[in-house]
């Protein structure tokens, strides 16, 4: 009935993959949830026109039409959402009448691209989003909310061996303000070469902001020189102002920036990096930007990023400015269990007790026994058939199952953990496996 | 920047109708991985090859096409599944030499289907999939484990106001062997009129079954008669035997289904019950073959349903037969929250406490506290704006948050019930709210 075929961009990964990105997943939903996040959960499908911004479609859109379709469903074509962002805005201007403002909400699930899949970049990949989105007006601490709930989900993550993060800020304003500062009008420009830095290099950068920005030498210098600023305090405001330019917009950013290097390192030092190269998206962004490095997985790009933008959504009478972040749980996956194959679950599946079956008139009795170990919270599986001692315990094996109980040992009842190979007399009502195995558990690959 | 656009067939929920369909998906997970089904994701599109049976597409399938398609991509169209057993079955030929077999395995996912919007059908909505799939051959007690499972996760989800269930079960070799042993040779048409038997009544079946399957007068009676019996027991057996019809398929499938009960009946007294019209899906089913109705609620339809099918996927070489069902997650939230509205969320937001600001200066540390109650596991929020104590109390209220800590009361820290207004000092390192107050409760609507 069914054939093989492997897409390209379309991950899937083996049961035992799936329980890292479940535990994942579970992890940044507690941590959302703990400070305030409400779950959402939008279709995946969008009008074609929404997911297209000023009518052009920049993202590589996939178009869904109904194979058999009639007249009536040209008239709105749709697509599958490229972001969580777009089905959000959406979704609280539908709703903003029935919403609390200001609004938090997290969302996780798969969107989809049709780019060239590449090394983390899928063409279904699962996001997980933050946003917190206000009525008129948005305070500016959410702003700092937003990047220290990331960290502390990347510090639940780093239970389960995902290396550290650094999350990168920088604020429009600032870079807007400095540009204006040094005399320069094309910020666009500006901020297109900017972003070309780590790619091309500052030499090249210079040729460009010259030939496509106007800049003379010295705004060449300055730029470089303050692209180049980096800092865990709010140190980086005294370099910027070493440059010698002044600007009253610049002048808001760096406070703003500087409030919130303030702010991340009374809660939680040193995770947040003034980086002012950093440029993101900076068409829709108005304030802060975020982007987030996996330590030593650099050239991964960015795992986490996002920004404040001060029109998430409008109903024409009301806007509704947001800050948000958007983490890539596939991209992180795709280091986990993917290339470097960092963590792995200690089974592939959820049982930690088999009722083994030495006789098919005992199946009964085991069906019995492990109802009243799930009837206690265990994950119990029944041997799918009668057979001989160690063929019982290689199917155990073979799926990592610690226990394999008996029926017949003996003492009567018995549990045997196959690791250890002790074997004890145990009581359906009251033995429980130790904590540390009842699930499967998700760490580490050592590197011994 | 955006617009509403609600589409018909796309349900969204508001966040604590969102928090009733996360509960349902967790007791959901809960019971399957009890159960030892392991949990798998699987990518939203499918090859339109493999969506098409025979080459034809019975289902309403949506296409997906990149919008900036390039001339190779015509050679392999894709869809989005329309179920979870397709993408399930090419999943194990996938993957055939790293599963371990039998395979048990649940998937908790949407699936689009262009169908017609109406009551509890869309054309976006989430499935929960159980299946056990296994190498060859598969073994009977299968048959009896998957509908257990089933009516055990209803049982859980009872818990929080959704109504009983009652499986009913055939078995597809009964109904073959007997239209055989009445001396009847088209089965399939034998089957689609005794399917009709609901909506059009038993004169009109017999009709049809003379015009179909050419039966006579008494080929009609008896089969409208076998389509009659219903049991908890296996006393169905005894009412199919008295009809006086004989045949191996025939008494094959009695002893099957009378196992089926005995074990049902064992395990879970009176939920399953056989019902031997029930014909669904007759052309892919091999054995037994499963429907659930909501009690009060039969009109909606089957709510989880299935069965086995010999050939759930093969690769030329092996064939893995399975048995399976699918519970239409949607279609129960179309009752739990839409249209009956029978459970509700004790709130719309995860958080339990909301830390007040009272003055700019102190949000520093009700930060502080909040970030030491969500160390302790508690969910908390800090008031968005300073204001005085009234329109703090009332941002909590309108998000049912149940209590509100302030920094300054009379004896410093303390915590007020806004429900009963009681208010007590209180320490962010020993406080902790009454464990039905920490997150949300789902519970039923009552009717008072």
């Amino acid at each position: 009935m069914a054939q093989a075929a492997r897409l390209s961009g379309f991950p899937e990964w083996l049961p035992a993959d799936r329980i890292v990105e479940e535990r994942v997943i579970d992890l940044l939903k507690h941590t959302f949830e703990l400070n305030g996040f409400a779950a959402l959960h939008t279709r995946a499908v969008e009008p074609i026109s929404a997911l297209a911004k000023d009518g052009e479609i920049d993202k590589e859109v996939f178009a869904v039409s109904r194979l058999h379709a009639e007249p009536g469903d040209a008239k709105n074509p749709l697509g599958l959402h490229f972001d969580l962002t777009v089905p959000f805005a959406r979704y609280v201007v539908e709703n903003a009448g029935r919403l609390p403002f200001p609004f938090k909400r997290y969302q996780i699930q798969p969107v989809w691209r049709g780019e060239r899949p590449q090394d983390g970049r899928y063409r279904e990949f699962i996001q997980a989003d933050i946003d917190i989105v206000a009525e008129d007006t948005l305070a500016e601490h959410f702003e700092v909310e937003v990047p220290l709930v990331m960290a502390q989900a990347f510090g639940e993550l780093a239970e389960l061996g995902v290396p550290g993060v650094r999350i990168l800020a920088n604020n429009r304003k600032l870079i807007e303000g400095f540009t204006r500062g040094i005399g320069l009008t094309d910020i666009t420009a500006v901020l297109r070469c900017i972003d070309k830095l780590d790619k091309i290099g500052p030499a090249k950068v210079g040729e460009l902001l010259a030939a496509q920005a106007g800049a003379d030498e010295s705004q060449q210098r300055r730029l470089l020189e303050f692209a180049r600023i980096e800092s865990t305090t709010g140190a980086f405001a005294e370099e910027v102002r070493a440059l010698g330019v002044s600007d009253p917009l610049l002048d808001e950013g760096l406070e703003s920036l500087s409030r919130l290097l303030d702010a991340a390192n009374r809660q939680q030092p040193g995770v947040v990096v003034a980086q002012l190269k950093i440029a993101r998206g900076l068409d829709y962004y108005t304030g802060s930007v975020y982007e987030t490095q996996l330590i030593g997985h650099e050239a991964l790009g960015s795992v986490a990023s996002g920004g404040r933008y001060d029109s998430l959504a409008s109903t024409g009478k009301r806007t509704f400015p947001g800050v948000g972040m958007s983490l890539g749980v596939s991209r992180l996956m795709s280091r986990l269990v993917g290339r470097d194959r960092m963590v792995e679950a200690s089974r592939g599946v959820p049982t930690a007790v088999l009722v083994a079956v030495t006789d098919d008139a005992a199946r009964d009795e085991a069906v019995d026994v492990a109802a009243r170990l799930r009837a206690r919270g265990i994950p119990v599986d029944v041997a799918p058939a009668a057979s001989r001692f160690g063929k019982q315990i290689k199917f155990a094996e073979r799926r990592g199952i610690p226990f394999v109980w008996f029926l017949d040992g003996e003492t009567g009842h018995e549990v045997k953990d196959i690791r250890s190979g002790e074997q004890v007399s145990a009581d359906p009502q009251l033995w429980t496996p130790p904590a540390e195995d009842l699930w499967p558990t998700v760490r580490s690959v050592s590197r011994d």
